[in-house]
């Protein structure tokens, strides 16, 4: 579905007149950035100006600021390109404020109380599946015991698992070689794409199955590539290998698809989420028993104040978060939501794991450290979404050397 | 939800090296045009060069290249900013091969056989809803009646409902003379906006029932404004000045809101669709009996091709059709989907009305002619988009004199 990937992304800084910066991005694959940069500047009358201790007093309102604007909503609302853009805005001003406070944002946000955090949300389309005292009370259990798993957190990390063995493309030699040496890094889930060659999806599992043994988990992601009976059929051949998941296996907004396939695919887990565009989309994902696995996104959704209501809704239905990583940026970015959700609202890491792709991290001032398959927490202040100034110098569009220079 | 709108567009003209043109639009209402605009842009290398007759002879493989870009997707997929210029060069094309024909659209759509119909749709995640058999026994039974369904549209017209009298803001006696006149010009059907004061919303349709007696359909429009169970609630006290729907009664993604406040207000009906961003969205609605209204929209979906799709969706379900329109040129073009549907499609013109707003038709070639409340159907060849040169000229933005003379 995503052939020839260019990875690219919008690039927000927020500035305030006393120097301090926040920064922010939207993810793409590639063309189309000039869209999203567009979007960006057609918010920016709604930030420019702001006092920005009122701003950061009130993330909730900043947020419902940016997506509620009475005519720029008409183009979503809450969806695509104006809110990626939004996120974008959001995910630079909690980054001023981690970066103000001087905590990296899962420490931030963990450090809320329970108040601070249920007043954040948008409660006006959710209070169907989740009422802001359900939340607080969800957030009140979990008080007691976040000391306790800060510390661990910071001792122990946060589980990880790995996409980079499983790209459609590589030999089935190096499909194995690779799912191997993951293993040994200390990965215990690896993720395979799926939905092409049928034949091929069957030898590639069967051959990660036998080098790797039954104690591994196998993820199968099909990238939306089928309709809802299509993806029942095609993953019955594939069952007997035990994929441990299969992601996006059709229509990213086929909500009651997704629940058809996972009643018929059981115990192969349904996961979703990176292209699920807001609050009201997952809630339903989760009121219609459509998901094993909620793989919430840091930069599609309008940010990190988005995504704690998304965290609290898949508590309270009990569904395991395993966030999408990848791309540019957003390991750096969704680690502290992962981490934040162990420390203060589900207060559990059992079956939960952030993807984890071993690129481009270099261009970031935090990049995030994986080791023995596990994203150790970060402790800088911010975000994680700072980009090296070298390479933004170097790869800004159009004007950047590494545009100029021409395909290389 | 929309104060202030400021109806605008972004305008496409698709033109052939023959001298030859088409036009779509992206409504919108206001700001973000730029967004949009940049949007059609980033399609347009999509679009150039490409062989004319092959274009038209396949509008399904055009619409899909389109909206199947391996790296513009990625800003939807199939949703917001993206979808919306999709859509509006989709129509375009679809005006093209129109004007070629020489017949409005809704009469070179009545014309197509329902093998070149159904060629036209993109099953890959409708097949659970409807598949390409059942879509093509619809359009064969449908297909003997054409001809006198036909001759009957011409003479008669397709019923209309107004919205006129019932925007926010209007005094109660300017309401009532509104809904009175509209019901005199013959109008059977008229709508009214609620979701801001409960009392106003009770105290404005207690007084255009009682102007209008019982026999006059008075539905009702929330644009949004509530949660599902707070809608239920809003609505209870309304029930007895028999509301004939509530439209958009809270947000446009809650497929299972819209089912639950369905089950709830019944015999009062639930309309939604101007928002629904895609035919994923539109097959769930009526897979989970959400909807008793199916309010398709013009330019948000991508175009004719996908609303062709969408009718055979609610044909299937046996949901009437009654589109939205009013904004800039949304009733020049809904009006050939809906005649389009009653003579090849559903064959019913029976509980079906398409919206009108009596503004901003000046600006078109082909104005909408609406006698005795019903659309008369449109002779010029076209899908009727085509603006005046004039207003294209005047309103232009930012050049245009309407712009640089400042606001009035």
């Amino acid at each position: 579905m995503n052939p020839e990937p260019d990875y690219s992304a919008t690039y927000v800084t927020l500035r305030t007149s006393d120097g301090a910066a926040g920064h922010g991005l939207a993810f793409t694959i590639g063309r189309g950035n000039e869209i999203t940069t567009a979007a960006v500047r057609a918010l920016e009358p709604l930030v420019t100006g702001l006092a920005v201790d009122d701003l950061l007093a009130d993330l909730g309102a900043f947020s419902r600021r940016l997506t509620g604007d009475g005519q720029l909503r008409w183009l979503g609302p809450d969806k695509g390109v104006i809110h990626m853009a939004a996120g974008a805005v959001v995910n630079a001003a909690w980054d001023l404020y981690a970066r103000r406070a001087g905590k990296p944002l899962w420490d931030l946000l963990a450090g809320l109380s329970p108040e601070q955090l249920v007043a954040l949300v948008d409660f006006r389309y959710l209070r169907d599946a989740l009422t802001p005292e359900e939340a607080l009370d969800l957030l009140r259990a979990a008080e007691p015991g976040r000391a306790a798993r800060r510390a661990r957190l910071l001792a122990e990390g946060y589980p990880a698992y790995t996409t980079s063995p499983g790209w459609l493309g590589y030999t089935d030699d190096k499909l194995v070689r690779l799912a191997r040496e993951a293993v040994a890094e200390g990965f215990t889930q690896i993720k395979l794409k799926v939905g092409a060659d049928p034949e091929a999806d069957l030898r590639r599992l069967r051959l990660a199955r036998e080098a790797l043994g039954p104690g591994v988990r196998i993820a199968l992601d099909a990238n939306q590539a089928w309709g809802a009976g299509e993806a029942v059929e095609r993953l019955a051949p594939l069952a007997p290998w035990e994929p441990y998941w299969i992601e996006e296996p059709t229509s990213p907004d086929d909500i009651l698809g997704h629940a058809a396939i996972r009643r018929a695919v059981a115990p192969v887990r349904v996961a979703t989420g990176e292209h699920c565009h807001n609050q009201v989309m997952f809630k339903q994902l989760l009121q219609a028993e459509a998901v094993d696995v909620l793989q919430l996104d840091a930069a599609r959704v309008a940010g990190v104040t988005e995504n704690i209501a998304i965290l609290l809704l898949a508590a309270k239905f009990g569904v395991p978060v395993c966030p999408h990583a990848g791309g540019v940026g957003l390991c750096e970015m969704v680690q502290h939501l992962a981490m934040f959700d162990f420390v203060a609202v589900s207060g559990t890491m059992e079956d939960r794991v952030i993807e984890y792709v071993d690129h481009l991290h270099e261009h970031f001032t935090t990049p995030v450290a994986v080791r023995g398959g596990r994203y150790l927490a970060p402790t800088a202040p911010g975000n994680g979404a700072e980009m090296r100034a070298a390479s933004i110098a170097d790869h800004r569009f159009p004007e950047g050397p590494v545009w100029s220079a021409g395909p290389s």
